[in-house]
């Protein structure tokens, strides 16, 4: 029974991986972490948890979490996380990070991106990038794996067999991401506010999203070439999903049927991974840490279609079938198996 | 040509009362303002206006903006409102107050419900109940109006003709009383965001909430005698519209036919007021001045139901309603009629 | 492992039953029926499937189905359920009927109320009521369990304690239930229509609604007394969820904290019930077997808090905790354990 | 005082007219018809229409109706309206007609995507396409004006003053749509269903969508060479509203500001062309006929952003647009100005 720390456990991150924990056979939540003084339980803060955990979430430092447990979760903000991250390690624990701090291979990249300095850029090039369908070989073994951005997940999934399979073009993919309005977080802003949502659809940060870098890192990486991407994320008047609609150039002439067989080489094995036939939607994945895809041609345009549950797959669940590699147990542990 | 100012323009409420005077063909507005001293256009922070005003929010005291108007509506905060009334009426113009502030007749109920004393309390009793359909031979003079609440006007819409006829017990009325989200306002907070409203339904404030005085304050005026309702609002995933179901006790024996006859005499040649023979939905009258009534019997038990959209006949458009009596205009200038 | 046949499998609550199945360690779905000639796999017909089941739906007679399982659900609607249940049992498998057929006891009630006359009569006075918390001595050995509707249990579990303790009159309760639309099936009808129920609030069936005399009948059987109750439902502009606002009348003096100490000794040892006390919100136990309740007073007037996933707790969750409970399994299994 | 017939009044297109034309001061509606026998009250099919309008829906022939009105607006499915709109013509009135049967030039192509053979070619090359900003001298005189399709009057605006000036090049535009389900209409489909749609995005008829050719013919006309889009719609879980995201391939160096400039100076003196700089959303244009656009570059991608609301700027309010120019009136006349 591995013990488990979260640390900032009041966001729905948190709240996502509490929920998939306490179905959990092999982990046992000892501490959760926020920086309020108020040792409030955790069913006072998620009262959805009510009944499932005896646990109050205290102040704790990286250090005393670390020493409490096997596995930190660390669901800090960027910048939070790299102060907490070294540590947590120090403290002799393994940390699943869900932050972007260690996402980024290039302090440089991460500086130009984060407009902020990296304080622990040594540790980014030794760093495991927790998306287990392409670095399962990595993860088993790694003390400090960086948890996959969620639009990052879906996009790269999406793309990274036709880039290894060197099928479409590694620049000019033109990525239409639409996100339901829980990838925002849970402090309050006006953009995330129900009447400012809801019956809304908009784009934004066209060309700045942070989540651009880190596509373009792993899919040069897979493919072997530097990977350019147009990434346009929009916000969609939902709670949960992201649909991502991928219009890359495609190389010579293949048949729907043949790039979908690419697909499921790549993924033979995967049990997150569906390569489907129709359409996917939001609402076929949600509440599961399951990535569905699927092709289409218009006329000779290639689509790509990839949805996912942005705090499943996109960030919690992911997360947990991490750490059950890193534990060397099932990856499906607490999701798909018992 | 009226000139009309409006104070606190930031919000919803302004927000619609500046969509509906843009197509009223006798007023003009002339001034929007804010504390904060940005000089702002007004599609800056409400971009759906673009192109319909040529105005700046600005930082203008009350003084200064009661000097430019005829009408001011007054869209501030409770509290705030109180202190800036008095300044608007010295400088001259006539004011509908959208807060609370004026609502109540007695400074003492108020003190009792909203928790602060209440500076300019001599002011209580003169001021006009701004509902027209109840009020219509006061607010034609008054220099005050005080808009009634959301939830407000729609519980005493429901119920003055039954009380008024005294066909229902005055006591013991039960009130559950549905509201979009849109009606929590604009600024940020935890519970008002996408993610903890949508997909949700709860209740609040059960008890507590400061709509419960304004409610049996008017109805006993009505009625002749004192009414007590209890009034349980609850949140709904949408963003406009109020649905009450009010559960009276009824004196006698009477038909749904009676009843609805009761409703249609006493709002004869009202242009808002539709008494129906189906049940109502909030979509009904959604963007629209409209208040839908209709009653029914479950088993011997009376339920009366009312649908408004709480932006506009609960707050807005009623506002509207009432300038346009102040101004002598008909009632529906601006909404029903050009 | 139990072989489990499922009725109907092309709708919601077979869905949901599905889903729960999927991950249960003692349950293998062995059959799935529809009416069509298809032959289509599970996951053409719930694409949210894909992957967990190797499974076409068929044409199976009930005697065919009846044959091949332990347990069979039968999600048809009310009056196909009466033809199939008799030739299931005759099978030789045991029922969990999700239907309104065998809910009621006296076939006179069911003709009044569903317009229908009852072809198996002569079995109601001997089925099983599906609801665990009152009926748990009476489930293990039952052939044939009613599953209980969806407002149903909900406003059972909100008076059972408080009946039970005779400190409410059991008439004259007013029950203001608000559902999400999933409620309503997966059948196409102009009332379920995205565009018609979205941003929209509204109440149906007042007076009429067929659960009515499955909640009488069991607070009846429960309090030992006549209970007559005036049932509201509302349609709330969301998926999942039932949230009732219900107003007994009180007997007596009570206060808050001893009517919750009759809920939390009632519910002792049960795991889905948990008497809280916050305000609930649907979305707190949405995708949860869980039941959250609390009551707050309005003054003199009590008012009750019941919230649940209508199609988990109101419908499949519990379901499968009625199968568990026949199987002599931990009625969490598949849902709160593994 | 124009008198207007609707045919086809029971769908969401026919009520978003009816609510125009309850405020239009020159126009009154005089008929609605069904192919229903029901003469029921316009209030009944709407109930939202309540207290605007005293007028049954007959089941009147083509020819009956036309011979009452000065403009009927054709509201039928496609097929069904190449069949009315002769015999409307022929009955002496103007026609504004809805559906897709008189958009299309050619037979021919009309024939491949909508896989009926066209009844009345020989009109197809005169009529006259009813896309304001675009065809503004030939409306006035037109007998009949084929209504634009919601997704293709969003995609035409966003693209036209670009091709126009050619800076983007005429093939390869890929334009990711999102509508909300009302654009889907108002027959009860399991697609169109709440529980389906509801908390889910995905996307349809890759490759087959029918505003395709219409898009294209269009803009052909407009830029002068022949345009190829891969048109990729996509549905969002809310009401109303058309959000286009559109990635044409530049011609040259062009910055952001020299782009907005080219759609300014087209769109110049337009009423409801709204270019601005934020990115609009679609609730900045939900309820109005305003089409808001503006440009970003993500690097070095050009991405156009349109948003309308489908059933106004996509549909009726464009129709009354139409109108109000072929009556020699102010096109705003009943949305904008009175």
């Amino acid at each position: 029974m591995a013990r488990v720390a979260i640390l900032g456990a009041t966001g729905y991150t948190a709240l996502e991986l509490l929920k998939i924990l306490a179905r959990h056979p092999q982990a046992e939540v000892v501490a959760a972490t926020t920086r309020q003084d108020s040792r409030l339980h955790i069913s006072s803060i998620h009262p959805s948890l009510t009944g499932l955990f005896n646990l109050r979430c205290e102040n704790l430092s990286p250090e005393q979490a670390g020493k409490m447990c096997d596995i930190a979760f660390c669901c800090l903000p960027h910048t939070a996380s790299m102060e907490a991250v070294p540590q947590l390690l120090d403290a002799g624990c393994r940390v699943v990070d869900l932050s972007a701090d260690y996402r980024l291979k290039d302090p440089g990249v991460y500086e130009t991106w984060y407009e902020h300095v990296h304080t622990d850029p040594t540790r980014l090039s030794t760093t495991v990038y927790g998306l287990p369908e392409i670095y399962a070989d990595k993860i088993p073994a790694a003390e400090l794996v960086a948890n996959p951005g969620c639009y990052t997940s879906t996009s790269i999934l999406a793309l990274a067999p036709l880039l290894a399979a060197k099928v479409i073009e590694p620049t000019g993919i033109i990525i239409d991401a639409k996100s339901g309005i829980s990838g925002a977080g849970r402090t309050p802003k006006l953009s995330n506010l129900f009447s400012e949502c809801n019956e809304s659809v908009t784009a934004y940060s066209i060309g700045k999203h942070r989540h651009t870098p880190e596509i373009e890192q792993v899919l040069g990486d897979v493919g072997g070439s530097e990977v350019q991407v147009a990434f346009n994320p929009h916000l969609m008047p939902m709670d949960r999903g992201i649909f991502c609609s991928i219009y890359p150039r495609l190389i010579g002439q293949h048949t729907q049927a043949e790039l979908l067989s690419i697909f499921r080489s790549f993924y033979a094995g995967q049990p997150f991974i569906r390569v489907v036939d129709h359409i996917p939607t939001t609402k076929d994945v949600s509440y599961t840490n399951f990535c569905d895809i699927t092709v289409r041609f218009n006329r000779d345009q290639l689509v790509i279609f990839a949805a996912i549950d942005n705090l499943i797959k996109g960030a919690s669940g992911v997360a947990v079938q991490n750490m059950n590699l890193m534990l060397g147990l099932d990856q499906r542990m607490g999701m798909l198996s018992c």
